[in-house]
């Protein structure tokens, strides 16, 4: 299984990076386009830049790249803020619209900021924020129920929900549904139109490759745009921002979901980062995805036998694109593969996660990681105290 | 009167530009400081860059060089979000920490995404926005006033608040008060410690030359800090961001004020844009901003007499570093000054507004701009047909 755009991308040699799903490598474009836009556009035409450079509409046109990688229209995205500002705006903005109802529906142990953002929200609104286990989701959604957040992949086990069902369970119901889609979108298919999804944040820096902290994106359906009103209103977001009118009037469509001005460098580098599925389909991404996640899976489990036990799913079709296995000892084990290039990551108490980024990691990549972890475990380098030294971002 | 710092910005030697209120120029040194951080961070460290480069203390650490622009403690300063979102956190947070009154105080007229974020908040809590004229404002501030949320430098006039009277009123009726600093912060003096400020925010594009999008600051003094809550909490802004917890408990001090993942690309550029003061005393860059506006003042009056009025005030300690002048035909003639390079931008009905930025303008700039304005009216350049194109950026 060779990578399927490995050229795009920039990695030093001798890197095994197996942590696409925290930071996407760098696309061989982004440099060049950066240096452009600000030597030719900043630099040369300052203001004019704004109009001359089609820089006002890069949050609503970029979209155009997104759109075949979640199967959404264009009209329905938009670049903007971060994943967790987003949420905020989504979840204020069904809140809004299912007013009568006073429960968001969440699961238990969803992404720390998920819960935190829904958290914040319910304290302001009076609302309650109710996390059931994830298994028990669909059922929990009752006429309470203004909206669901759920996130798509588990961060950590990397188990997917299932979209759909959860989808014509809110509707049923009357709730509305918002998906955090930071560990799928760019790994596996996401499917916003098949599925009939309401409403979606996700993040630009993992697999869409779009640099650190790169701006996150919203989907709102487009049957939904002109009855959703985010209220975190600022002027990018309004009908006639250059009008400079007192009053508040939402744009048309998806752009009422901007609030301030977003960082043109950090949307050009996003842009860099979706450039590089241009051609490519998103199901051989997905099925790269899987071959490349149950490569590992054999290899590891061939190779370290009990030594270390699956902790995802073991169903390819059950799974995101990445895997996690327990180790007693995970963190330093962890920290002695990062020491022989391997880069995956470690979340607590016990997991080390490793993540396949189909346009660049190879079946090379997975084999050589599962060899490196056998002989980490072999030789207990777990017992070496320069492995256990803790970093603040781990 | 030289510019202080012309030498630390690339800016092309044909303009004489007179936006930097809108949009900074470009630092010489950002495009550098961005291919370092793309080649020799992102690409070889990947996500070991989070540690080794100081990337998860960027939104913070980048503050002490933003400390002696408004004379602040780097404690009490963080890089986050836009303007008007990081605005929406610090209203929210003070409508909580003085829960039991019901308005926001505002000022007719105040900058238009200050009067929607406002006003969504209170859409959203069941608040009042008043909003009173610029003179009325001390006087209304009554016991319920929860927080006065005003502009520091009006965008249209350039008239200056007298901040440490206002914040001794607000605070004498037991409100608050949060400041936009957008059109102050980088050319006049900002003295929130002296001025005994509570919150500010403020732009990072404009003055503080951080590139188009630049990220905001969030100013809380440090007496305030450990009783606000901004609701808009995230994982950023937890104690302990990686040990993912599911309950959230905010980070002592300023970090709580961040959300979700801040963009480093923008946050490394805003450094560079922060770093062309460096070494430069703020009553330097005042100064040089009064001697600046008065000059091209003083010479548009000579040289136009009464085609033009000025709509700023005329009392340079009272005004901004940007000076407006009405014209009937202000659009169109604004549009024949950009067409002979003299950069600046033109706001409803009839106002021409030129910036002056400190560290690049000098007095050659402002004379000569004064004397092309004066030509442009001699010939009655508004009735040449191609000045009316209206962009949609002005």
């Amino acid at each position: 299984m060779e990578a399927l755009a490995r050229e795009r991308f920039s990695i030093p040699n001798d890197v095994i990076y197996l942590d696409g799903n925290s930071l996407g490598a760098l696309p061989r474009a982004t440099p060049e386009r950066l240096r452009a836009l600000m030597r030719e556009e900043w630099r040369s035409d300052l203001i004019a830049s704004w109009n001359k450079h089609g820089w006002i509409d890069l949050p609503m046109s970029i979209a155009a790249r997104l759109a075949p990688i979640v199967n959404a229209k264009p009209a329905e995205l938009l670049i903007a803020d971060s994943t967790s500002v987003s949420l905020f705006k989504l979840l204020a903005a069904a809140a809004r619209a299912r007013s009568g109802r006073k429960t968001i529906l969440t699961q238990r142990r969803n992404f720390p900021t998920d819960l935190y953002v829904a958290q914040g929200l319910c304290d302001m609104l009076g609302l309650t924020l109710r996390a059931v286990d994830a298994d028990a989701v669909r059922d929990s959604i009752d006429d309470d129920v203004a909206v669901v957040s759920l996130t798509h992949v588990d961060y950590r086990s990397a188990a997917v929900h299932e979209m759909a069902a959860i989808n014509r369970a809110s509707r049923d119901a009357g709730a509305l549904t918002c998906w955090d889609l930071s560990h799928s979108a760019g790994a596996i298919e996401v499917d916003l139109a098949g599925t009939e999804c309401d409403l979606a944040v996700g993040c630009g820096y993992k697999y869409l490759n779009g640099g650190p902290g790169a701006p996150a994106f919203i989907f709102v359906a487009e049957r939904l745009l002109e009855t959703m009103h985010p209220p975190l209103q600022g002027w990018m977001g309004h009908a006639q921002p250059f009008a400079f009118e007192d009053g508040y009037q939402p744009a048309p469509g998806i752009a009422r979901f901007l609030t301030g001005t977003p960082s043109i460098l950090a949307i050009a580098a996003l842009d860099c980062g979706l450039a590089t599925f241009d051609g490519i389909a998103m199901a051989d991404v997905a099925a790269r995805s899987r071959g490349l996640s149950q490569a590992f899976i054999d290899a590891v489990e061939a190779r370290c036998g009990d030594a270390v036990s699956l902790a995802s799913p073991g169903d390819p079709a059950a799974r995101g694109s990445h895997v996690c296995f327990a180790h007693p000892h995970g963190y330093a084990v962890m920290q002695a593969l990062i020491a022989r290039k391997v880069i995956g990551d470690f979340r607590a108490p016990d997991l080390m996660r490793f993540g396949f980024a189909p346009l660049y990691n190879d079946e090379g990549d997975v084999l050589r990681a599962a060899e490196i972890l056998g002989e980490i475990l072999d030789s207990r380098a777990w017992d070496d105290p320069r492995f256990h030294a803790r970093a603040k971002v781990t």
